[in-house]
């Protein structure tokens, strides 16, 4: 397959990723330099960018703009992506859960809200700066497979940046998804298959097509990157502190180590005091690869195949799963896994408590949150952030069953009066 | 009817309302204490918060936080606003729209996006100022008649401060929109009956029941000041300065009344230069009542009984459309209506040109917006701001039927080539 996004005669301008130096493999260490690469041509590991930042300071950061930008010196961008028409995702509310802490016996318990993002998912973030490496490839088309939210916001970072977008769904997703892409982009191509015969189908025409960025194929290590600035604005958020402990959902595990990386980078570069915290990975039951080897004491993650109603958490085969095992074990965190009914319920209770309307994933971050404290693996005297990474619009018919009118009346007060809500 | 929120024992605490001072006639100017009245006792015109604001610099707002309470020095909220969960609303995108600018022919042109709020509409804004006075009069219960974004934005709101909330729609609501709503509250009232049957049952109860904040019937002048943060947003957020130009849907008319309100409070506090600009009000043509009034050049407003996709804006008899007629009318502004139609294609050209998925509200605007540029009523020459309010995930049936797949294919490349999407 090629790697190649642009034409070879593409040359980067200077800065064009920001204080990003070259592409490191995670498993090896081999460096190659910064480009639309994503396997080490040594050993085929993932490949991670890798950075010199120089002095960052908090007043820096501070007097950036309110998304994600405002942490433009530690991703791979421009020092001038502000001026490029994107977005503009993040610094979404990071919220104090009084209500879901005293449900759960939690002293100190926030939310961190990516449902608010300009698509409604931390997919806004990752998307943002794939962009930006597209932009600077000199890629002329801008796609991806997807199931869901990252086709929301691919369609929509490609219409707002006036990059032509083609994105790739399995034909038989549900109506609402559709529309929520094909009212971005005109080209929203519906694959007989399922989601892995859309992937598959995806990698072939990276490799066919010359100039195509596939958000999460061949700039991957650059869109990963984008996961970092969920850690940095919690961090931020707490006033430059690092949480005790964090619940994060686990699908490819991308999200997870990122987030992991961001709090590391805080630390080295002096913005947040070093110290300990725990990470947590939270899976549904109908795929859990994750949670089945942390669990079983392993080291390799047996593929599944998914069977849950969190379907933007349902990836079988984990790329990222092993580091997410790493980082949970290191840290003294843990990974867990709820049953889709579990999953229903912890979409109802943050309703409930917190007024946030979270997808299934977020449910099934809630309901492992909840696990954690009823199995005794979090402490809950500790501070503690839960990540809510999308919006329950999208994934209506989980609770539809589940919620609806107390009563209907009649509309005169006696009617009212009469249903016992007074 | 009883204008009375909490007994007659609860004593307001200090401070409770911020700078306000006390509610004023809009029509006779008679003014009455802060508390829960919404008409005048005089002349039974509609009540309004009045301030006295004293010295309020940028530098406090700057220093804020990155929500709508960044403003409490404005707003008849308490100094410790920040303090009471709340669903911390605002500071949304303004978003330079380059796209949709070329589209239109209009040179500079911004879109201020209010589907990213916490329940997807302006109406988190001014659910969270009927909060705050509901509070602090003292209210046990938190309701209003909705039949879709305001229900979402009170239920939310309700949850997160631990007030019980009961909010009432027509039975013939579409299910998901019952069940955005019913995932946040218990509470959740059918009525069998129009909107208006609903809207008069809730009156009837706010006269009946003690303690019961209705945030659009009795606490109506402080959930009103909420909008106003719109204008407060626009203004700093293109640099502390007012626009030439400004599009906004009219429903009730109070949103478009409270941006001018809050351009002229930012004159008067020094904060912006005093400069001229021009309201524009934008209607669907199926519930018109005050653009028919602004073409026929008189002043009253017959009511109508509505019939158009813009549920959200379909108020037949709306409470301030005498005041958006002077507004724009001295503003030099206009008020203009567009079909159904135009309303899709409104949706479909925001989200193609710059990535925005707005509600059938928005598609109006943005139709509106388009057609006074042909009609010759706006300047395209001139620095112009639409706001668009809602979500298109909440009116997804609207564009269902125009949007879709742009092919269906077997999973290979050669069927995907033979496509011509390459």
């Amino acid at each position: 397959m090629s790697a190649v996004v642009a034409e070879k005669t593409t040359t980067l301008r200077e800065g064009a990723f920001g204080n990003a130096t070259n592409l490191a493999c995670r498993e090896c260490g081999h460096q190659v330099e910064l480009g639309p690469f994503y396997a080490c041509p040594e050993c085929f590991g993932p490949l991670e960018v890798a950075y010199e930042f120089g002095e960052v300071t908090r007043e820096q950061i501070e007097a950036g703009p309110a998304n994600i930008w405002r942490y433009k010196a530690l991703l791979p961008v421009p020092t001038d992506i502000e001026q490029s028409p994107n977005t503009e995702p993040g610094y979404t509310r990071l919220l104090r859960a009084h209500n879901l802490g005293a449900e759960l016996g939690i002293a100190n318990l926030w939310v961190k809200d990516d449902s608010t993002n300009p698509t409604n998912s931390f997919k806004d973030r990752v998307v943002a700066c794939a962009l930006s490496a597209a932009r600077e490839l000199g890629a002329k088309v801008f796609a991806c497979p997807s199931t869901g939210n990252l086709a929301n916001a691919v369609a929509a970072a490609g219409a707002r940046a006036g990059i032509k977008t083609v994105v790739f769904i399995p034909s038989n997703l549900e109506h609402p998804k559709q529309v929520n892409s094909a009212v971005f982009t005109e080209s929203l191509v519906a694959v007989n298959g399922n989601y892995d015969d859309v992937n598959k189908l995806a990698s072939e025409i990276a490799g066919e097509e010359e100039g195509w960025a596939f958000v999460n194929v061949n700039v991957r290590p650059f869109y990963a990157e984008g996961s970092k600035t969920l850690g940095y604005e919690i961090a931020e958020q707490l006033g430059w502190r690092l949480p005790d402990q964090i619940v994060i959902p686990v699908a490819s595990g991308s999200q997870l180590t990122k987030v992991h990386k961001a709090f590391q980078e805080l630390i080295k570069l002096g913005l947040v005091e070093d110290k300990p915290y725990r990470v947590f990975g939270a899976q549904a039951a109908g795929c859990s690869p994750v949670s089945v080897a942390y669990k079983a004491g392993v080291d390799a993650i047996r593929p599944v195949k998914p069977d849950t109603i969190a379907k933007s958490l349902a990836i079988g085969n984990p790329a990222d799963g092993i580091y997410v095992l790493d980082i949970c074990r290191e840290t003294g965190g843990a990974v867990e896994d709820v049953t889709d009914d579990e999953v229903r319920d912890g979409i109802v209770l943050l309703a409930r408590t917190e007024g946030i309307f979270t997808e299934t994933a977020g449910g099934t971050t809630v309901a492992v949150l909840k696990k954690l404290v009823e199995t005794g693996q979090l402490d809950t005297d500790l501070e503690t952030v839960v990540i809510n990474t999308g919006h329950g619009l999208k994934t209506l018919d989980a609770v539809s069953g589940k919620v609806g009118p107390a009563a209907t009346i009649e509309p005169t007060y006696a009617a009212f009066a009469a249903t016992g809500l007074a």
